[in-house]
């Protein structure tokens, strides 16, 4: 078993960089506060006997040596990169609990046949550059690196200009890596596993998503003198396009969701009817049909939406991945690791998108779950028990030594 | 007559300083820009022999000196600040076109018995710090000191320190001059001297006024792995209420108008549901019982939408005026002014605030409209002709003569 302190040692030393406004965490990706847990997290790794590597996304690879260092890696990653107001463990819990792996490894004097890897993956959240998961995206080929470099956050600053101001841009092209076997440990972010008592969930699919961003285009008016029939009101449609997200999400139940998190208006002034409104929906589903539904259902409504207020519209996908089936033998590996542990574990969908979803694609990939309270994430009083963490950490120990071996 | 020409090169040389990014103005209250602004209107003033007396809210007040200096003197004042994303004449014209009249005056080599005040008044647009006319509020009685120095603009500044940073506060107390008869020129913000082709407003009536700021208290959570029965989506509650507003101000019509200009959700991250969300309403009637009428059934409706929702709400007034009802007597030099001049007029009801809604309270008061295109404002591309803009002056320049005499 791993050491459940040590493992919640790291983590509360990692909470200490990008400190939130309530307890969490804003340390968003390429940000100083990334550059200083990055800076972290390769000190602990290289104490702990590993070697880095870095690609031209900022992908950092943590080697430990294999008995047979010409095998493919057995992979262990997620993301050091937080929400502007985000918890302590989202994301994080995957990474340092593989740097606990290797810990308790060396502690222990095991020898594995495979190198293991331990990741972090540039850009996970997608608040500052969208798309979520954008370098992992890279690495399994689903966009170019051009693409990434110039995704631009709210003040212009692109993905590349960042990455190389932090200093974090590697020489090692993306994707070029075989990977024989990829492992995220992530908390739920939801309520199910806390609900059902089970200390594990086995990931065996993910949801699809579809981010949309809208912009909406009326005419700045004066709120006052301006008659009710004259206005091109851009925040009532961004307004009524929130609401249609909403219904057809409720019309897609059960295993549908939809919301409007980002929401601008301009000039946003008291006393100006909005001549702009900007604003993204994310739309999910672990069934591919309710996906496609429900962005086409949305875009009917939205296009009607602002032809009846007199709006200009575009509508651009910005974020994009079908549901994901994980790979079946390493989720067997998962629930015989839990058994033999005696942890309780029951198989889970995962609703948030992760790296796992994108590397699944070129390699075997699965996910483990450790619950999380009230289902509670993406809000800085996200929480866990030291207890789930080590739970989850003693699976993802048992399996990837077990796909070391193989 | 006024020398329209040098009147609109002045206009020009103001547009110059807080330039707009579409060809208009944000020269936004207590800024660089705006004390800029106050540099070159104080300077053209003594270059016109006025002299200068400044409150301690920033109010300027330049004095062209009278036969009999004892007497209450007549005031023309308008504003200077502007919209963030906002016009070149909304408020610039009536404080230039004050000036323009003491030129004119001495040119003309005429003496009036009265002494004339060409005032700008600060913070009138309200955008930076609400409510609207904030310094001729503080004038009037309606507001203290303390009140309007203690306001905070989006990034958390006060009125009081933006103040005193730029070096404009005075060391008159505000509201302590009599005042004979003021008038206020602007332009019109809407469409109906254009569409009635008529040359001169005559402002008998202004429409009241309630702004109400709503902040909404859900919970932040995963866009996607929280269940749709989980949320508590402040955005949401926003949408809702900003169609309630739309829908109770075409309940009211005629004579009513209701918008959401300002909409914030928080923390405005794509996958994260909004926790948060905080918005400004705007409802405007010149019929009182109609005010009242959209405020309270906004109450009614919005606590309901926020139960539904399980949402915390809170609404704050953050600006309210009643309708207004301006100096008949003032109107009616108005009108004789005009018909001498040969200019068509009409009677018209201001839809937007003015300093002069304040004014009215303590002096007998009026204004003067001019009309613009397409009755754009608030917007970079609002517009006006000159021959327009001197029309107004001209009416402006008898009836304050007429009224400087009496
Ligand atoms: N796990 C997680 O929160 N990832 C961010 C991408 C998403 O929105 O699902
Ligand atoms: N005239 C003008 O636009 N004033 C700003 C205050 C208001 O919103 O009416």
């Amino acid at each position: 078993k791993v050491d459940g302190d040590r493992l919640w040692d790291s983590l509360m030393e990692m909470a200490k960089i990008g400190p939130g406004i309530a307890g969490g965490n804003n340390r968003q990706t390429l940000t100083d506060a990334d550059a200083e847990g990055r800076a972290l997290f390769r000190m602990w790794s290289e104490d702990a006997g590993m070697t880095m590597g870095l690609d031209r996304m900022g992908n950092m690879f943590m080697r430990h040596e294999g008995t047979e260092p010409d095998l493919d890696p057995v992979y262990i990653g997620s993301h050091l990169d937080t929400q502007p107001t985000g918890g302590k463990y989202d994301g994080v819990l995957g990474v340092l609990a593989g740097l606990e792996v290797i810990r308790s490894i060396r502690d222990m004097g095991i020898r594995t046949r495979r190198p293991i890897v331990v990741v972090n993956w540039t850009n996970e959240e997608g608040t500052r550059f969208a798309p979520a998961m954008l370098a992992s995206g890279v690495f399994a080929g689903m966009h170019s690196e051009d693409y990434a470099n110039g995704r631009e956050d709210a003040d212009g600053k692109t993905f590349g200009a960042e990455l190389d101001r932090i200093g974090w841009r590697g020489d090692e092209e993306p994707g070029k890596r075989p990977i024989h076997a990829m492992f995220e440990y992530h908390i739920e972010q939801g309520p199910i596993l806390e609900a059902e008592g089970k200390e594990i969930g086995v990931v065996t699919h993910g949801q699809g998503l579809w981010w949309l961003q809208v912009t909406l285009t009326g005419k700045d008016a004066h709120t006052g003198s301006t008659p009710m029939t004259m206005r091109v009101n851009a925040g009532l449609g961004m307004a009524r396009i929130t609401e249609a997200v909403h219904r057809i999400a409720m019309d897609h139940q059960p295993n549908a969701v939809g919301a409007v998190g980002q929401a601008n208006v301009y000039p946003n002034s008291r006393n100006v009817i909005p001549g702009r409104a900007v604003f993204t929906i994310d739309f999910r589903s672990p069934d591919l049909d309710k996906l496609t539904s429900m962005r086409s259902r949305l875009e009917a409504d939205a296009f009607e939406i602002a032809r009846d207020l007199g709006l200009g519209i575009e509508i651009e996908p910005v974020g994009h991945f079908d549901p994901v089936t994980f790979d079946p033998e390493l989720a067997q590996k998962l629930r015989s690791a839990a058994d033999r542990l005696g942890y309780s574990h029951m198989d889970i969908v995962s609703g948030a998108g992760h790296d796992a979803c994108w590397i699944n694609r070129i390699a075997p990939t699965v996910m483990i779950m450790c619950p999380c309270v009230d289902g509670l994430s993406h809000n800085e009083a996200e929480e866990i028990s030291p207890e789930w963490a080590k739970a989850g950490a003693d699976v993802l120990l048992h399996a990837v030594l077990d796909a070391a071996e193989t």
